[in-house]
C-alpha cells in the first residue's frame, strides 16, 4: 500500500481515511459497516482504556460484565425506545443453529427448527439488560449507591459507517449507576462528566466544552443528557462523551424499588455515561497534519523511536550498544520506546513512517553522534531538530515529552477558541456556518420546532447549552423570539 | 439470599452453584444461558487477564480487535466445520431492525424488510474472521511471523449450561499467530502451553498435566491440539487451555500465501490459542471448601480484609486510625487490601462473609490488640488464626501470602497426584471410575473406535496422551490389542 497522505485542503475525508489505513490504526473487514482494530490502534485504545478505567476505579466505581443480548421484549419496556431512538437499527438473532444445507454440498443455512420463541437483540447500549439485573440486587438503601463500569462492544446498525466515528460494532465503556436521591444521582453524572473532560483534555490533548443538550438531542430516557463537544480541523463538532442523568425512567421500566431509612419502598435513581472507539476518530482529526497522525504523549503507543543512522556492521554494532543503553535509560522512567534496526528500510523511510504513525519524538543515532556524544531529536509535533547530549537524556526527554502534550492542547485550544463566533443575525449564522465552521453561539428560542428548522436548512444542531453560558437577554437568530442564553451550534460527525 | 452453602458431600454440584452466587463472583440473567459476572468475580478475571496479558507481551505478542460476526459463507469455507463443530450451534443474525407492531401497541416485531443478504454468525471462535483479514496483511516473509491476540466475547449456544463452565456467552482470549514455517509454528503452539501452564500453576496454583488431544478430540480444523488439564475435587478433569497447531489449514482456507526469501509463494503456518473465564469454574473446584471459596493470593481481587472489632465510638476512632496506617504500609508494598468498618454487619458475620469470598488473609483488630501492639491473623487456607506483632506487619503478610499461594498449590497437587491411577484391566478401569475418580493412565489401541466405544460405555475420554508419558509396551485396557503408551482418561467438565 502506497503511504502517500492526501492533504487536507485536497480531500479532508479521504486525508482522514489514509491516517487511520496507512497509519495501521484500523482496516476494513468482511462484515458491512465494521472495522478491525489493528495492533497499533488497539494499543491506543488500551492506553485510553487503562487511563478511564484507574479514573473509574479512583471515584469509587467497580467493573462488571452483563450480557450481549438483550430480550426484545426489555426494549419495549425502555419509555420512549419503542417510539425511537438506535433500539430499532440492530442486529437481530432470530435463530441458533446451521445446518448443513441438504440442496447444496459443503454449505450451511440456517436451521428453521431453531427458531427463537423471543428474538435476542445484540445490545446497542446496556441500560435494560442492567437495570434487570439491578432489580434482583437493590433491596435496602445499604445497597446504594451501586456503582458499576462495563467495559464492552456494542452495536448499532448503522447504514453509513465511517472508520472509528461511526461503525457498526464498536467498543466502548457504559457506566450504570444507582442512587437513592435524585441529588445524589445529579452529583454523579456531573462528577463523571468532569472526568470525562479531565481524560480529553489531559490525555488527549483534545480541548472540549461541557454542556447540556436540548430535549431533541437528549439520550432517550435521560431527563438531561450532559456532554462535551470538541472541535476537528475542518470546523465540525464532534461528541466525545455524554452522561446522563435517567431520573426513575429505568428503575420505573424495571421495578426497581429500594427500602428507604424510614422503611419505605421508593424507586431508584439512575445515571449513565459513556466514551467509545469513537474517540479516535477525535484524536485523529484534533492533530493530524499532511504528514499523518500525531499522538499525546500521555497515551501514545510508542513515545519514542530511535532509528539508527549506519554504515556498515561496525558501526551498527556500536550504535546497537548504545541504542541499547538508552532504551534501558528511557524505560526505567517509564518511557515507551522502540528501537527501530531492522534492516528492510532506510531511515529516511522509517522517518517517514513514524511521522505517519505519529511517534511524538524520533530519536536518529549515527557514528558521528557517538563520537559527539550527541542523539538528534525531531519533535512530531512542531518538526524541530536539535542536537541533544546523550548525558542526562532520560529527563531531558521526559520533560520534552509534556511539553509536547501541553504544547498539542494549546495549539488545539487555539485553534478551537478562534472557531467560536458569536453571531446575532441568520444571514452571519449562515455566513460563518458556510465559511470558517467552527461553533457558533447564538441565541435560540428555545424551541424543538425553530431547532429543527434550522437543521434542516443548514445541517447545523445544537451542540450544547455550555454549563459555562450567561444569561443574556437577546433574540433567537432564526426566529426572532426572545431568548435568555446563547447556545453552541455546529455541523458535527 | 442466604448465605448458607451447601456441603460438597451432600450436593457437589449445589455446592458450586453457593460459591458462585453467594460468594458474589456471578448470577444468572435473564438471556438463556448467560450470566452475569458480578464486580468480585469480574475482579478476579481482571486479575487473570492482566497477568495472562503480561505473559503474552513477554513472548512477543500483541492485541488487536475482530469483528464480532462472522459472515456464513466465512465458515463454509474451514474445512471440517462445515460438517461439524460449534459453528453449527450459534446465534444467527438475521435481521437488521426492529419495528413498531402495528398490531401490539408498545411492541416492536423483527422488520422482514430488514432481513441480511447473507446471515451473521456471533463468532464462536475467530479464525475464520481473522484469516481473512491476515490475506490483506501478509504478503512477505518480512510480514512474519504475525503473533496477535485478541481479548473478546465469544457465543456458543449451549444447551446445558452451567455457572462459568459453560455458557453461551463468555470471555475468552484467542491468539492467531502465523508463521514461515511449520517448525516455527509448532514451537509457537508448545511455547503458549508453557506460558498457560505456567499462568495456572503459579497463579491460579492449580496443577496441570500437558498433553495432546486425540484426533477424536482435536479442535476442527487442527493438526495437533495441545492442552493443559485440570483435577477437580470431585474427581472429574477439567480442560484449562488449548494451543492447536493448525498446519496450512486456514492459509489454504482463506488463501494466505507469503513470498518466501527464495521469492516463492507458500502457504502460512498458523497456531491459535484461547483460555477462558471457565478458568474461573476451575479455581473454584480446585481450591474452595464447604466454607467458600478460597482465593489464590496472586490473583485475588481482596488480599487481606481488616475487621476491626470495638465497642463504642472512642475504640472504633482509635482502631481506625491504626488501621488505615496498615492499609498504607500494605499498599505500599503492593498488597490489595481492604477494611470492612461497615457499621451494619457484626465481626462474626463478616468473618464469614470473607471466608466464603475467600479472602486468603484475615486481620481482626480490637481495642485490647492496639494495647498489646498485635493483630490477629486468619489464613483462609488453613484456617490457622496466630496473635502477631503490628511492628513489621507488612512484610509478614507478604511473606504468609507466598506461603499461602504455595500450600494451595502443595494441596492441590497432592491431591491430583493420588488421583493419577494406573489400570491395568477393563475391570479396574471401571471401579476406579466409579469409585475415587480422578485420572486414569491405561493403555489404549490407538484407535478411534475404541475410545468412543468407552465413552459411550462409562463417559470416560481421553483427557491427553501427556507430553512426560514414556513408551512402554502393554495392551489395550478395552479391546486388548497392543498399545505403545498410556493416556489419561477421566469423566470431565
Amino acid at each position: 500500500m502506497s503511504k502517500e497522505i492526501t492533504s487536507r485542503d485536497k480531500d479532508y475525508s479521504q486525508w482522514y481515511n489514509d491516517l487511520v489505513l496507512k497509519g495501521g490504526l484500523a482496516d476494513y473487514s468482511a462484515v458491512r459497516g465494521c472495522m478491525v482494530i489493528k495492533p497499533y490502534g488497539y494499543a491506543l485504545w488500551e492506553n485510553m482504556r487503562d487511563v478511564l478505567d484507574r479514573m473509574f476505579k479512583d471515584t469509587g466505581h467497580v467493573n462488571a460484565y452483563f450480557p450481549l443480548f438483550v430480550p426484545r421484549s426489555f426494549l419495549e419496556k425502555e419509555e420512549g425506545h419503542a417510539e425511537g431512538g438506535f433500539a430499532k437499527e440492530c442486529a437481530v438473532v432470530t435463530h441458533y443453529r446451521l445446518k448443513a444445507d441438504p440442496n447444496n454440498k459443503g454449505k450451511l443455512m440456517v436451521d428453521p427448527d431453531s427458531k427463537l420463541e423471543e428474538e435476542l437483540i445484540v445490545r446497542p447500549t446496556s441500560e435494560a439488560i442492567i437495570w434487570n439485573a439491578y432489580k434482583d440486587w437493590i433491596n435496602s438503601y445499604r445497597d446504594l449507591p451501586l456503582l458499576i463500569n462495563q467495559w464492552a462492544n456494542v452495536v448499532r446498525w448503522e447504514m453509513r459507517t465511517r472508520l472509528f466515528l461511526r461503525t457498526t460494532e464498536f467498543l466502548w465503556q457504559e457506566g450504570h449507576t444507582a442512587h437513592a436521591t435524585a441529588e445524589e444521582a445529579v452529583e454523579e453524572t456531573v462528577k463523571m462528566l468532569g472526568v470525562y473532560t479531565d481524560f480529553v483534555e489531559n490525555y488527549m490533548a483534545v480541548p472540549v466544552i461541557k454542556g447540556v443538550k436540548t430535549p431533541n438531542e437528549r439520550f432517550a430516557g435521560a431527563i438531561d443528557t450532559y456532554c462535551i463537544e470538541a472541535l476537528m480541523q475542518d470546523g465540525k463538532a464532534l461528541q466525545a462523551g455524554t452522561s446522563h442523568f435517567l431520573g426513575q425512567n429505568f428503575a420505573k421500566a424495571f421495578d426497581v424499588k429500594y427500602l428507604n431509612r424510614d422503611n419505605q419502598q421508593e424507586y431508584v435513581w439512575a445515571t449513565s455515561w459513556g466514551m467509545s472507539t469513537r474517540l479516535i476518530g477525535a484524536l485523529i482529526m484534533a492533530h493530524g497534519d499532511d504528514q499523518g497522525l500525531i499522538m499525546p504523549p500521555r497515551i501514545a503507543p510508542v513515545q519514542v523511536v530511535i532509528v539508527p543512522i549506519y554504515k556498515g556492521d561496525e558501526q551498527k554494532k556500536l550504535i546497537d550498544t548504545r541504542a541499547n543503553e538508552l532504551m534501558q535509560q528511557l524505560k526505567a522512567v517509564g518511557i515507551r520506546v522502540k528501537y527501530d534496526d531492522s534492516d528492510n528500510a532506510r531511515p529516511g523511510w522509517k522517518f517517514a513512517e513514524y511521522e505517519l504513525k505519529g511517534v511524538p519524538v524520533r530519536l536518529a543515532l549515527g557514528a558521528r553522534d557517538l563520537e559527539n556524544n550527541v542523539v538528534e531529536i525531531a519533535r512530531r509535533d512542531t518538526k524541530e531538530k536539535s542536537s541533544v547530549s546523550l548525558d542526562g537524556l532520560a529527563p531531558y526527554i521526559a520533560t520534552l515529552l509534556e511539553e509536547i502534550q501541553q504544547n498539542m492542547f494549546e495549539k488545539a485550544r487555539v485553534y478551537r477558541d478562534s472557531h467560536i463566533t458569536e453571531v446575532n443575525s441568520w444571514e452571519e449564522f449562515k455566513e460563518v456556518l458556510n465559511g470558517k465552521g467552527g461553533f457558533i453561539s447564538a441565541h435560540w428560542d428555545g424551541t424543538g420546532e425553530t431547532e429543527e428548522k434550522i437543521k434542516q436548512e443548514t445541517k447545523a444542531t445544537i451542540r450544547c447549552i455550555p454549563l459555562s453560558s450567561k444569561e443574556e437577554t437577546g433574540v433567537c437568530v432564526y426566529s426572532g423570539k426572545p431568548s435568555t442564553q446563547r447556545v453552541l451550534f455546529a455541523l458535527s460527525y
